[in-house]
């Protein structure tokens, strides 16, 4: 596949500007050039004169299979939620099940222009087979728990996805271990984890300090706040994406490496669970290259990157009562270039640049949300709707073309989710049953 | 124009309940009848089968004639903002651009949803022009301050808008006046708005206790919180659009009835110019029946009614650290009957009842956002976009109908926006030329 985008602008995220007057040249997967309107040629030719290309967001911490708790339980407090919603339900869901889910909130993700996952959840082969059918980049990571006494059958899982997946699709998939959390892995286990992490290519997804209850159990039972437990059970040996952070400390941040230690930031669903204000200013201010995520549709609900920049930079104005704090600028970088940081692939992708891989979220600039033309990097920000993305690139094809999917039907995905769901309580109805009558 | 919405879902927002397999019929702009699936007929027959029909979104509070400054300046400080930005532009907008931009913003309004909206600016006349142009209702209220000693003519203004647009377009236009805030108008001025109000229907739209500062400024001038002043101005004489009122005290609460004083909550544009954190849960708790508004576009910057739901929700969630707190429910009133009771409008909009003015958002349900079909309360809050409402009705007329608005085109719109902007923008430039040669 060759394309010429004609007479288009980007965005330069790690400057922070846009781009005018450029032809931009895909071949291969790569972007091949980048040069003045009109020099280039070969190819199919689109017009860009129209668009607005940017990085595709990286989505770095997301559960893609929990779509079917989209809206199902709500405005419950954590543990009632988990225990009497969630849970019940979630230890009924079959691979296919997993498949279909992971489908629907892969292409709900691509509809508001992320091209990336990082995703927690397990039955990870058949999210891999979403991920290769619609043709998403993605970091698999199996979470992993031995509080059930099946630690070890797990981590056998892992290498196995390992040995199967990573590598897959041109590139675009990866593997990885996730210790769940220090409240779901004993301290054994979080060490057997990293130590299997390097075997691979050092890379751990962890929920970390998400809430205050956390923070205090960690303290009543270890002496130590989570993180500095984590750290001493070898946490700076490999790099970490840590999901929420929401209440680490300032000491905490003090004893990992902002070029090892990612903070993934998931402002919908900390406010949505209450679990509180993350200090994203404070991590910033560090140099921690803060990434962005939407979390499962469970608690977000949806998989729209786009509010999760909006909602990250205002509410972070408020927090810190300052309203420059945490720019439109800012929040870009967090959802393409950090989050590909944190991922360990900035290399390959999150930013537009020559010989990076053509991941591109090309917005169409004949819409409200983008009228008048004023400041494009705020627009994305705070006005820009996900019906705004007119096509997705992801390694140089067109995934979302128009706004339609190339290689599916999105009505497919959705009855297929809408079934699998009907079938899912019925299971569960059942189930309820037989348990009731013993 | 006659319709039936056969077998078809619509949200009791009063009761908090989705209500199915219902026949929906209107004629002449009213709600006639709502019966079961399949038995009534008559007019022409929707199908309604994959809709939710939802009371259009009342938009309490916003400056629609600012789509101009969308964009154009953000992550800065309220006053270098408002000095160096807003300001100088605004000084050179004519009546003309004031249209356009109103209707865009209205437009904006409608596609997700929001069919009444409640404006403070000036050139009214010329935004009445644009509601009667896109079928919108609306509450016009021209924006008063005394500060330029042109109060009075201003006040001449509100009589003539009154006497030429109260009532018009089968009764969706109303005018009210609004004393913009207490630094912007003297006491005298506002005792005189309150007068001429009650000259009127009673209502005054007014912006309240927005930022820490004005409560202090207003401590040191009349050793009085800003509300507790007003109070001592008349303020409990008429019925009260209250924008933002994000540091009102419990004292001041208590010093206005609920009945009486409506409270609009701006969730975007009250944390995006770190104004704070409104007291919400307070303002519910003691019963004020709290509305919902965008702001205008310089400082959201959209017209997305679904985002201030859904940023309501969650916002508060964290402040209060209760994950029950300010529910999908609750906010869905603030953006309907509240919003309707905040206008002085409740028998009329607001709720989808046999007698109510037919205002009403169709969501598409066939969509990732509602898939699967679990709580559609929590839907609308959580998970819906902008682009799931596919039709829109007004006073019994669809203004967006698939989509596509009936009554323009919103190319069209969006390209006299551009070109007023331009004109705007050289206007400016020429007289900033001028003064540097004088």
């Amino acid at each position: 596949m060759h394309y010429i985008f004609r007479n288009t602008r980007y965005i330069d995220v790690i400057r922070g500007e846009v781009i005018e007057h450029r032809d931009i040249e895909i071949e291969d997967g790569k972007i091949k050039a980048i040069e003045g309107s009109n020099t280039l040629s070969g190819g199919e030719v689109i017009d860009g004169s129209n668009l607005l290309l940017v990085p595709g967001f990286v989505n770095a911490h997301t559960h893609l299979g929990m779509s079917y708790f989209r809206n199902y339980a709500d405005d419950m407090d954590l543990n009632t939620w988990l225990t009497t919603a969630i849970w019940p339900l979630e230890a009924h869901l079959t691979g296919d099940d997993i498949y279909w889910a992971s489908l629907l909130s892969m292409a709900e993700g691509i509809m508001s222009g992320t091209t990336t996952f990082c995703d927690m959840y397990y039955e990870m082969d058949r999210v891999a087979d979403a991920a290769l059918d619609i043709g998403m980049r993605g970091l698999l990571t199996r979470g992993l728990t031995d509080i059930d006494g099946q630690g070890e059958e797990k981590l056998e899982e892992v290498r196995m996805l390992y040995a199967n997946c990573h590598g897959k699709g041109n590139g675009r998939l990866q593997v990885a271990p996730a210790p769940h959390a220090i409240y779901t892995c004993s301290g054994k286990y979080i060490k057997e984890i990293i130590g299997l992490a390097k075997e691979m290519d050092g890379i751990i997804h962890v929920h970390a300090s998400e809430t205050e209850k956390e923070v205090e159990d960690s303290l009543n039972e270890y002496k130590k706040t989570p993180v500095e437990y984590m750290c001493d059970l070898g946490l700076n040996d490999v790099h970490t994406i840590a999901a929420h952070c929401v209440h680490m400390r300032e000491e905490e941040m003090d004893m990992v490496d902002s070029d090892k230690f990612f903070p993934v930031y998931n402002p919908s669903s900390n406010l949505k669970l209450a679990s509180g204000f993350a200090p994203i200013k404070e991590f910033l201010d560090k140099g921690f290259k803060v990434a962005l995520g939407t979390d499962g549709d469970s608690s977000n609900n949806n998989q729209n990157m786009l509010e999760e920049m909006h909602i990250a930079s205002i509410v972070n104005k408020a927090v810190t009562m300052d309203p420059e704090a945490v720019s439109a600028k800012e929040v870009l970088r967090m959802a393409t270039i950090n989050g590909a940081e944190a991922l360990g692939r900035a290399d390959e992708i999150g930013s537009i640049e020559v010989g990076k891989r053509a991941d591109i979220a090309c917005f169409n600039l004949n819409t409200s949300s983008f009228t008048p033309l004023n400041n494009l990097i705020s627009a994305l920000c705070y006005s820009a709707q996900a019906e705004d993305v007119e096509h997705v690139l992801i390694d140089g094809e067109f995934v979302l073309r128009n706004r339609k999917f190339t290689r599916l039907n999105l009505d497919d995905v959705r009855e297929n989710v809408e079934r699998k769901f009907g079938e899912l309580l019925e299971r569960k109805a059942l189930n309820d049953e037989m348990n009731l009558e013993n």
